[in-house]
């Protein structure tokens, strides 16, 4: 892993934090178990790489920070909802997190559903904030809601619980991926091109290209993840799609195939970059990274 | 109940019950079984206040149905999520709504979180839809976000599970109730002025004091009909808030007393509608409707 990316990786989990920390003290107390619920699913760090999406697209135009921030802060919220959610007893019943006990362990299960809710509002919050013409915004919350929403994110974990102890073609794994990661992932890139002000549609083409790939190659790393790394690495149970007969790439592949897939989605994430007029290299190593990191 | 408002009522149920159908129809399939648990929440019935609220305020100005009907889905979509998710075993474990069996049963408690998920993201991409100037669109979805979120509805329903079993004053009683119910029916107003192009502060003004005048009165009422009503006119268990030992009205004012609560709030969100150069007969009947109503 280049050490200059992970660098800008840091810088940006930082600045994004930061500003997280600012926005939750800034809201005007309410219920006070409320808040700490929506600020341990929100401030539990992980890897932050929608938001560094968001900032490494916002990037190839030199975008401000103070426009990128609440745009990272949005998907992020996103994201973090959903796992919380993800983590409950009637879904995936985790207990651990990225090493810590989840939201309806820390708090209660109520805590968690309400945190959880809360956190996607808190989102759509953000996206009204950011200081575009408003029709920027409209783009960036349309985007945003069908990412999350039935066609995306919420309706890919409806198929993936679907899918468990059934048998599922190769076909029928990547739809259930592309919605409930790839959307998300795709959406990052997209928002930090409509804040970026990259409207040229064949950049745009290029960039969609782009996320599409690495949202995929996310999923695929993480399902070879759950096998071959060890609990204490990934900081949530090692072995858990399997133990719940989950459908998964190298169930279905095999692990080497898996492996290639990955591969093979990493080059189709550079060779999109490279029909882009940018310094794209940072985009370059984020899609390294999605695909050879060990959590 | 005046037969007037009971008509224009159904007719605004029957007109967002046909777009909301229309909608989802034209939904791309993705998860089968969401799509269905997301439309027995919100087709289920129920009396549609807050959409009827935004025609109600729309029709001030004679503002097309195709600019009211997204907003009105949206702001039912949102309340529609709430009860999804008040419902589960973890909130308030209720079987039964509007005479039905509440979505975790019909459905699985999965199917149930996600589906509340899904509404909530559906909400905020039906307001991205609204044919209205984008700063309008982004006016309706900050609205919508806050009134949902931490310093609204959410923010209400955690200090409503806070309060149970805890002796709480009458002003704490009112903070719970304004943000749990107040938020959202407030909101439909607000948004239904913003969607009507009502712009002038002092109605604005006005507007605003009636809707949180009746939000307050429809929380009041609800916590007079789950004393005195029964199982079968509420469609849901009668007696469910003492028995929770919920704080309410009745419980902290005596039930006269309450009642005298509902009746000055009333007269309330009337003397506001008399600031306003506009034919509010309607409005007066649904605030009639809200503290005279019996389920």
């Amino acid at each position: 892993m280049s050490e200059v990316f992970l660098a800008t990786l840091q810088q940006s989990q930082s600045q994004l934090k930061h500003y997280l920390e600012s926005e939750l003290d800034a809201i005007a107390v309410n219920s006070v178990s409320l808040l700490a619920a929506m600020r341990h699913g929100l401030l539990l760090g992980g890897k932050r790489i929608r938001p560094h999406l968001i900032y490494s697209v916002g990037a190839l135009t030199q975008t401000q920070s103070k426009l990128l921030n609440p745009v990272a802060a949005a998907i992020e919220s996103i994201h973090a909802y959903s796992l919380i959610h993800d983590d409950l007893p009637a879904m995936d019943d985790d207990n651990l997190r990225r090493g810590q006990p989840t939201c309806h362990i820390a708090f209660d299960e109520a805590s968690a559903i309400l945190a959880g809710d809360a956190l996607q509002s808190f989102a759509f919050e953000q996206l009204c904030t950011v200081d575009l013409p408003a029709a920027k915004n409209l783009d960036l919350i349309r985007c945003l809601s069908q990412a999350a929403g039935y066609r995306g994110m919420c309706g890919g974990q409806a198929l993936d619980i679907e899918a468990t102890d059934q048998h599922v073609t190769i076909e029928q794994l990547q739809a259930i991926h592309s919605a409930k990661t790839g959307a998300l992932i795709s959406a990052a890139v997209e928002m930090g091109a409509i804040t970026a002000g990259i409207d040229n549609i064949e950049h745009r083409k290029a960039l969609h290209q782009y996320g599409q790939s690495i949202g995929l190659a996310f999923q695929v790393q993480d399902d070879i993840l759950d096998i071959t790394s060890d609990t204490q690495t990934l900081g949530k149970p090692q072995g858990s799609d399997t133990d719940a007969n989950k459908a998964t790439y190298p169930a279905l592949l095999g692990l080497e195939n898996a492996k290639l897939k990955a591969q093979q989605l990493h080059q189709k994430a550079l060779q999109a970059l490279d029909e882009l007029p940018y310094d794209c290299e940072n985009l370059r190593s984020l899609a390294d990274y999605v695909v050879n990191r060990t959590h």
